[in-house]
């Protein structure tokens, strides 16, 4: 599967300019095998590294209280582009976790199947992971004679053709201007977002399996799980509102705005913050008529099965007036 | 099962008290189903509670980062009896959780089968959610001719009769004064604890089942899966010293102390801290000879399962050492 690129020298040198003496280090999962030699640097430099073993979602789910907790001077978030709809701690340093896999052949493989189902114009979207590599990307799709098409994200620390789980902005602007869109990652994570908030055909090119996916199925199935939860809650006289610790997530105004709606459809709720959910902290608070998610929206579009009864994202909470007819699976992923 | 006593009333007044108008409520995940009652009627009063979904093994695992990120003014931490290990900030409450469910029933069995025994001296000790049952229970023991010996640990906030998970002091203090030990609590895990410490007889009485039971099977097992986890140690080349982000959980000096130990004897280690552990967060960070579990201690005690290696506690490190023959299963719950 590769390694990836963590910028060892970069990290120290920046420490040292902090005199750090002690450093929470943090990374997705996927990464974090890779940091046995980045703390043996720090070692030799005399900082304390201590990794932190919970899970690192994105740039939404920083550690910065459990670095106040243990005591680190500075945190190194790797993997994620940059905080998402948080205020930076001063101390903070984000490292984009390059893959060391080349998405060259993938890409091959993409404009061969692009050029042979008549797709002329096409949004070319990556991860962090790999985004040094989309000039690359886009001259050998250009060479195909595809002519490629890049935006970026509004939002603060967001790149040219970067999307995140839930930011998929870039896409969106480029909606009418292509007839499908290529995304370069891991998995169909990434592309089902972008699958969700496009009408349009979506490539996921993965370059660890060098596979290249039409994810319609995918979305398809997504869309089927939302109704049907959607139809479940139609029903339902008590809520959970579960709500997220991770910095990016917790929306005081989120959450009141979910209150308000789901009083004035006459449905009690309760309110509960998790840190990483699983279905046993969930279960844990007994049974609800329904859970309306107002912490990471793709908990409810990848992770439903977690939820002990039907869950709803705070942008689908209009069906439930105004009904399902004109459903649009963009509204999982509004805030 | 029972409830428990939450003591509404009072949290009202000292939430009012402050002015605080969101608390953050957090109890173990036996008491979560039975706090809707609790959040109404704050709701009623017009203060915003939000629930800690997140598991609270005990006074050393309160929510004070996590309010402080939700944005509440104040916390109310039920079910234990106050903060363990750390200093605990002016603006949280400890509320006991008074079992619903009486102990007259199983004090009366374990009279019984204490006499036929021929026990004549006892130690009693419970948990804080029988502990204003502690007087009842000893006159009871005392009507059948038993002398009742109770005491309480050096340490703050711990009450005559009382121990946790981990302070068992009560027990120790005792122990040569009894021929046997009486620990009023639901399930062994309590009682376990005190089976590790002394070598005198420990009889679980749980009130929840009305059974009374010997637990020397259990201390047995204990020490067997202690022991071959530290003869598996024994060839150890590389460690994961595997610290808690829990406020009376981690040390600095803690982990300091085992990576200089393991450091003597030719170990490399690397540090992690986790919030709850299980195996999955522990196997992302890839393959270690053995765990030094520098978190909870009762984690190798009762969940060794999650580590996916040989897991030792730090006051068990000096057995790498002197060797296994003459291990004190006491060891496994110094810090």
């Amino acid at each position: 599967m590769g390694s990836y690129e963590l910028e060892e020298e970069r990290i120290l040198s920046w420490l040292k300019s902090r005199r750090a003496t002690r450093v929470l280090i943090q990374a997705p999962d996927g990464i974090k095998p890779y940091l046995r030699d980045l703390c043996e640097v720090l070692a030799a430099a005399g900082i304390e590294a201590i990794v932190s073993g919970s899970h690192a979602w994105g740039g939404c789910d920083v550690a910065v209280r459990e670095a106040v907790l243990v005591g680190a001077d500075a945190v190194v978030h790797i993997g994620h582009h940059g905080p998402v709809r948080f205020r930076p701690p001063g101390n903070l340093l984000f490292i984009e976790g390059r893959a060391g896999v080349s998405i060259h052949g993938v890409v091959e493989i993409a404009a061969e199947k692009l050029v042979e189902k008549g797709v002329e114009n096409v949004a070319l979207l990556t991860t962090i992971q790999h985004l040094h590599e989309l000039r690359h990307a886009k001259s050998l799709l250009s060479e195909h004679g595809i002519n490629v098409f890049l935006a970026r994200s509004s939002k603060p620390y967001m790149r040219e053709g970067l999307i995140t789980g839930c930011d998929v902005e870039a896409a969106k602007a480029l909606e009418s201007k292509v007839e499908a869109f290529l995304v370069v990652s891991g998995g169909v994570f990434h592309a089902l977002g972008v699958g969700l908030i496009t009408r349009k055909t979506v490539f996921a090119a993965d370059p660890y399996t060098n596979r290249v996916l039409d994810i319609e199925r995918n979305v398809r199935r997504v869309i089927a799980v939302r109704l049907n939860h959607l139809a479940d809650a139609l029903d339902a006289r008590e809520a959970l509102i579960v709500a997220s610790t991770k910095p990016g997530q917790f929306s005081a105004t989120r959450i009141r705005r979910v209150k308000a709606f789901l009083s004035s459809r006459g449905i009690k709720c309760k309110v509960a913050v998790f840190g990483d959910l699983d279905r046993g902290v969930l279960e844990n608070l007994g049974s609800f008529d329904v859970y309306v998610n107002a912490a990471c929206p793709r908990l409810a579009v990848d992770d439903y099965h977690i939820f002990p009864g039907p869950v709803i994202n705070p942008g689908e909470l209009r069906y439930l007036d105004e009904g399902l007819e004109n459903y649009d699976p963009a509204s999982a992923l509004q805030w």
